[in-house]
């Protein structure tokens, strides 16, 4: 029922496999009741690295400019257990560029634990449209530039 | 690149491909700079459904349970955009039940518009552990009976 | 220490002070890792009941409004645990309005208990400010009635 | 209506207030859709300072300890607005010990304005309380001593 790119999908990841780390800190509030950081606030990082990323190299201007990246798609696989007070490394990389998107993989490790397999690793991807018709656009010339860098 | 089957994974689902529904009541928080509901929520709203419906039918005690429903997977795909304060309906299936695994699919709707494709659909799947061992259990009898009932 | 009406203002208020209910849906995520809601997300909440109603009584428009009202200060005291996947009211009233300025005080109680004690009682101070300029202004006149209608 | 007191608390405090701190990281999800810190998101950097610095100093263990602090009350004055992807710095100081509480005030600066009065200022009291029975206990004496650190 699964292809091998799926299962292969569903391993995890090492740091080497990523060109881009990011230090994540975890909050109280990430713990559910079971003691371990809810599955959906690993997205809630997965944007905060990116956006930190291309804000950081001049890649995104959330109020000014033209275009934004929509997301359309986002997908987690989780291995290990993460829990506040822990501290998080969220490796980045640049999967695939289009005409008008972008596909960002993540991988996350406990910061403690420099070997380590990642404890979850996920992807998304952004489409850019314009602000106000909300139709796709080529990437700008510079997002895609900062892009090549994590290729 | 992509599988007949991934591309047909990505087309959005009906309201008719789901037996359980539940509504869902967005916040102001929910909405990001960009004046949409944040890709982050819509799991949030994931868990919600799903645990609702397991609590409402008896088939999760979150406090006292002897195993727990670890997520191990979780994706979604996003085709138009939903907004606070819109109301939206969550259509919940039961896509496969493994010895001690259970994916579950959903759908979001937009409300106010009964006839309409979804907003976006997602899927996650739940890994039954002993709550101290953290090691695979068979599915609680209970819990199958439930889940079968939206197969 | 504490002047009488701080004292008053810890006690625990009832439904009949509050002329407007809106229902809150809690969330698998909204309960801490002791198995009850997070203080904090009596604000998300807070922040729902209020702009709902300005939304629903067309008094605020979050997208081309020319002024939105910033918050200055808020305030929670918490009598006894909510908890997922429980019902909530929530009571809103205006406590004064201001020339820029508006108070709204909240009550949280349990769904399924109509005579009891709030849960929760909070307030929040917003000063309606220009958009661009970020100075206080007036408030506009359709929400200034709006808001009488709840002293 | 007010009293000296109260317009004193709603002044801005400075770094040198506070004989802790904490960096605090932003979230691409922190800010809400009119581009700064939604005001809910600073009390989930309280909670995140409180317990880092419990944890941090042994005086807090969440999953063994016979006894947790319930939040009984909580409050923020917001001075000028913060956004992601700005650092933050937290100031922490303990105004009060009780025989079963306590009351932490915390001050939030831009970490880009070593000078600055703070851009917002809260508290919040706990209350010590055995984690079956709920009710009041005192202090821990390894807590104590790590509380009269801050006073």
């Amino acid at each position: 029922m699964t292809s091998p790119e799926a299962a292969l999908a569903r391993l995890p990841s090492r740091r080497a496999d990523y060109p881009y780390f990011c230090p994540i800190q975890t909050r109280w509030a990430d713990n559910d009741v079971y003691g371990h950081i809810n599955n959906v606030v690993y997205y809630a990082w997965f944007d905060t690295v990116v956006n930190s990323f291309l804000i950081e190299r001049s890649a995104l201007d959330i109020h000014q400019g033209p275009c934004i990246g929509l997301v359309v798609e986002t997908h987690c696989n989780y291995f290990s257990p993460l829990a506040f007070p822990q501290k998080i490394d969220a490796g980045l990389r640049v999967a695939h560029i289009g005409s008008s998107s972008v596909r960002y993989e993540l991988g996350l490790f406990a910061a403690d634990n420099a070997q380590s397999l990642c404890a979850a690793k996920g992807h998304f991807v952004h489409v850019y449209v314009d602000k106000i018709s909300r139709r796709p656009v080529p990437l700008p010339e510079r997002l895609q530039h900062v892009l090549e860098s994590l290729l």
